[in-house]
């Protein structure tokens, strides 16, 4: 209650079974009295490239230019794109962030990653010496929640679905000095039956009405490889 | 001598240590006699989104929009979008894909994930139960080759950088049935001497000159984590 939640929602159809899950999210956060708040990447044709345009005025070295450093110096200037210090703004402001989006080759969804390249810059998420648990995001948790194609079964015999969250959970959210819940798979909802979608909604409400309650993982390489 | 190379780079300054490996690819391969192809996906423009402009005309649900069955179906009919279709022809004449760009949050950027999702749809790259070792892509080579930040120590103390290949070596290439061989990695070329840098780049010309009796790595867990 109170709390504030972000959520960044990586699909194109609000019809979708991850549009489910959004929604669901966003009744039962809301009925918590959570404030939360959307960023829809699709709707808002959010940009995934990590260019020039993120920087507004001069460079600090037009001669070569070196993303990294570019935006790092232009945090520092308040000289970084609109949409980037909007998007900053809703990340200070959480509680919570939820990251809902289709499993797309292991990963996220590139304009997912876009929003990882260019919102989490130096200065902002981390800095020269702050980062894992000195990271600049502390106080914060952060979730990840999708959907597959393959089922359970197909990830099991090819290893172990903990090993494709190393490097979001802990190559981003870690690194940031942001906490880890359990990540939230509904495997494979196009091939199972209205049924069992049902009830892996159902099992994604009863799942919100105790988040707050939730440890974070211990976000180390014995979680994911054992 | 005659393979044909196709090198997807994603980087967005040509003066960059990555521009210069790329350039170093380019003399060496074609010395070879080789014939090489260059996605210089920042150059493009490349667009790292999955909507629906990547299907010209009807869709097969405009209800719901689903971006693999859509895209699944518009291959099928040879609707995909024409930037599209020109990656995959490069893609399908290609005896060796290298992948070169700048370690993104233990990932690829962007732009370059985007090109994997959008690129290798269903038909194309893989298809129902033609995955992994019979995916669609047999009898090509992949290499990814990238650079790092942080220094090969600041690594090290986390786990292996092998942690962070599984989604791209395994989830993508292997699935497709691409073969993968040894990564190059540079780690943190900004942070080193001249001198240093230039040996880097001359391992990496070493390296492509014998690239060709090079074995591919056993794409399995073991090979990951131990």
């Amino acid at each position: 209650p109170g709390k504030k939640v972000l959520i960044v929602y990586a699909h194109q159809e609000p019809k979708s079974f991850n549009g489910s899950l959004l929604k669901i999210a966003v009744e039962e956060l809301t009925k918590q009295g959570c404030r939360v708040t959307v960023s829809d990447l699709y709707a808002m044709q959010f940009e995934p490239r990590a260019t020039r345009n993120d920087i507004v005025g001069h460079l600090h070295n037009s001669e070569e230019f070196n993303y990294a450093t570019e935006t790092w110096e232009a945090y520092k200037r308040g000289g970084l794109s609109k949409d980037l210090v909007e998007e900053q703004k809703k990340v200070q402001e959480a509680d919570l962030l939820i990251f809902q989006f289709p499993l797309f080759w292991f990963s996220m969804p590139a304009i997912l990653k876009g929003w990882m390249d260019r919102v989490l810059v130096q200065g902002f998420a981390y800095d020269l010496s702050k980062s894992y648990d000195g990271g600049l995001l502390q106080d914060k948790l952060s979730l990840f929640s999708f959907t597959t194609g393959g089922t359970k079964e197909k990830y099991a015999t090819r290893g172990d679905v903990r090993y494709l969250l190393w490097p979001m959970q802990h190559g981003i959210m870690h690194f940031c000095g942001v906490k880890v819940l359990e990540p939230h798979v509904c495997y494979a909802p196009k091939h199972v039956s209205e049924e069992k979608r049902k009830e892996m909604l159902t099992a994604w409400t009863q799942r919100l009405k105790t988040i707050w309650k939730e440890e974070p993982i211990n976000c180390s390489p014995e979680w994911y490889f054992k």
